[in-house]
């Protein structure tokens, strides 16, 4: 009853158990967007790193998988095969290609791990159209899954969440840093929950309950994933100020100079001594330095691991062999060079 | 077990039907709507008509809410109560909305019912959003619905066809009119039975299955549905040659203009007399005189009349009462000014 029949007893590391369930799953994701209009199929294709624009094969970087990963961990950690997992892996990466594809339009972002972003590429509109396609096709696959209702219930609620994150993210842009109007830590943690943790935690569940779990395991999961998404958010903000370009593949101080309202800046303007930070954000090196000073930087770190905390607390629920590799996934994502 | 309890003893007109049936739906249409994030409701109501940019209450028109009425005909159909078809009602017309949101994207269209289209009024990215936001709270809709997975499975699969009627519709307009690479007839009739005729197909077959209905009544709906948005596309396009312009609202000759692939223009190129018709789209009345002459409106409105036909004979599987009222709904529908 294992996904990765294997005679190697060392238990596999976290990339190894990345790469056994990206190969597990990519035939039948192969299978799902070779059934897509043919234009569409080359959009998604290229989104996923297969192809070029045109066509021609290609192996460009994808994402790292991480919520196929899940979904086949998911349907382990209810005593089932990981391949009771697949379905799920495959609508879990269709909908976070779907989100990329639009989030990127909305976002104005040009590039995505460093090519062209599908709407660069191929125009808005078609990137509009991919994006919905990807979007169906995820519904598509899990209906046709045995297991039914319930796991189309729980991908519709990770779909509302992201759509609602995705929503609050961009009206965060055109409120202020501080006053009455300004965006709070608490309703940061929403969002990231939503935008981020939602799908993470919906991977999971969705897998364990093609696997057969019991309704506590599900949900033990679900709320996993989304700790796990909030704390990856919060990680994320302090490499986009303290972290390396050369890793993060992001300008320094990108994201102050564009006045993201990320949760070290939100959490630093809790402190008196950051109450000129907002004028200083064109100045990247000073912004971070008062920010660090005002304790934004710890107290995102400190809500970073608080929510590593609780998602490791309610793996508790889930067998001990599938708890472990979650657990070394969970520290693989969160051991970014910080 | 009829869903409009009258005194009234005379059959209810189509305007009627369709009155009644949008009342019948919107409480729940109007509940799903208010579940959403504020800022993509309004975006939502606004495109249903309900409200002004900024929210303010309005009485725009909306749509003729012809999904809706399918839906709960459809339940009817089955023998059910016209309400067990409610959510599945609420569920075609949020998908509806969505598509025309994300339609008018890609192809430009500035206004939609004589107001500005939802990315004109809000912008792009925003009505990105708003129709990832209706689309998903159908699936949601739907999965929350008794009647579960048989009718998740339509929407996916009327879902990923109008993707696919979406993606033909954009790819023809780079595609000659004749030549090897010309779109044929048969490709236009495929791509108008995915645009439009899923959608009907499935309100009517969606209403039918949440209503209880066997498999072969709720095949014959689908099947229904799909011919009559064949023939409600036929008659679309000729009304875009030759129809009034203060009845249609569409500028004379303006398909003409924008050299569109319609059915009338591709069947008038079978004929020898039209092989110079591309070269003179420009001028739309000397084109129409000559599309009529080399037979493309015959041989439109024939074909509609096939599929409006083919769509009657298949509602001899539908109890006569309701079958009734679902002929007297295409009739109308069919009956513009041509």
């Amino acid at each position: 009853m294992t996904v990765f029949p294997s005679a190697v007893q060392a238990p596999p590391s976290a990339p190894e158990i990345l790469d056994r369930c990206r190969e597990l799953v990519r035939p039948a994701l192969t299978e799902a967007v070779g059934r897509l209009h043919p234009w569409v199929a080359e959009m998604a294709a290229y989104s996923f790193g297969w192809c070029e624009v045109g066509g021609a094969p290609a192996a460009a970087p994808g994402g790292k998988g991480v919520r196929q990963a899940l979904a086949v961990l998911g349907a382990r950690a209810a005593g089932a095969d990981g391949r009771a997992g697949v379905p799920a892996a495959v609508a879990v990466e269709l909908v976070h290609a779907f989100s990329l594809l639009h989030d990127d339009i909305m976002d104005g972002d040009t590039t995505r791990r460093r090519r062209p972003a599908v709407w660069k590429a191929y125009g808005t509109g078609p990137a509009v159209l991919a994006g919905d396609a990807l979007f169906a096709l995820a519904v598509e696959t899990l209906a046709a899954a045995p297991g039914g209702p319930a796991a189309v219930r729980l991908l519709s609620t990770a779909l509302a969440d992201l759509v609602r994150g995705q929503a609050d993210d961009l009206l965060f842009a055109a409120r202020p840093f501080d006053g009455p109007e300004g965006v709070t830590p608490e309703e940061y943690r929403a969002m990231a929950e939503h935008k981020t943790g939602a799908l993470l935690g919906c991977a999971a569940a969705l897998g364990a309950t093609l696997g057969g779990a019991p309704e506590p395991v599900v949900a033990a999961l679900d709320r996993a994933g989304r700790h796990l998404g909030v704390a990856f958010q919060l990680v994320d903000d302090v490499l986009g100020i303290w972290g390396d370009p050369a890793v993060t593949g992001k300008p320094v101080g990108g994201d102050l100079r564009e006045r993201k309202k990320t949760f070290p800046v939100l959490a630093a303007l809790g402190s008196p001594a950051a109450r000129h930070l907002p004028a200083l954000l064109d100045r990247p090196e000073e912004a971070a330095a008062l920010i660090e000073e005002a304790g934004g930087r710890t107290a995102a770190l400190t809500e970073a691991r608080a929510h590593t905390a609780a998602a490791r607390s309610l793996l508790t629920e889930v067998p001990p062999a599938t708890a472990d590799e979650l657990l070394r996934l969970l520290d693989f994502l969160m051991a970014r060079d910080l």
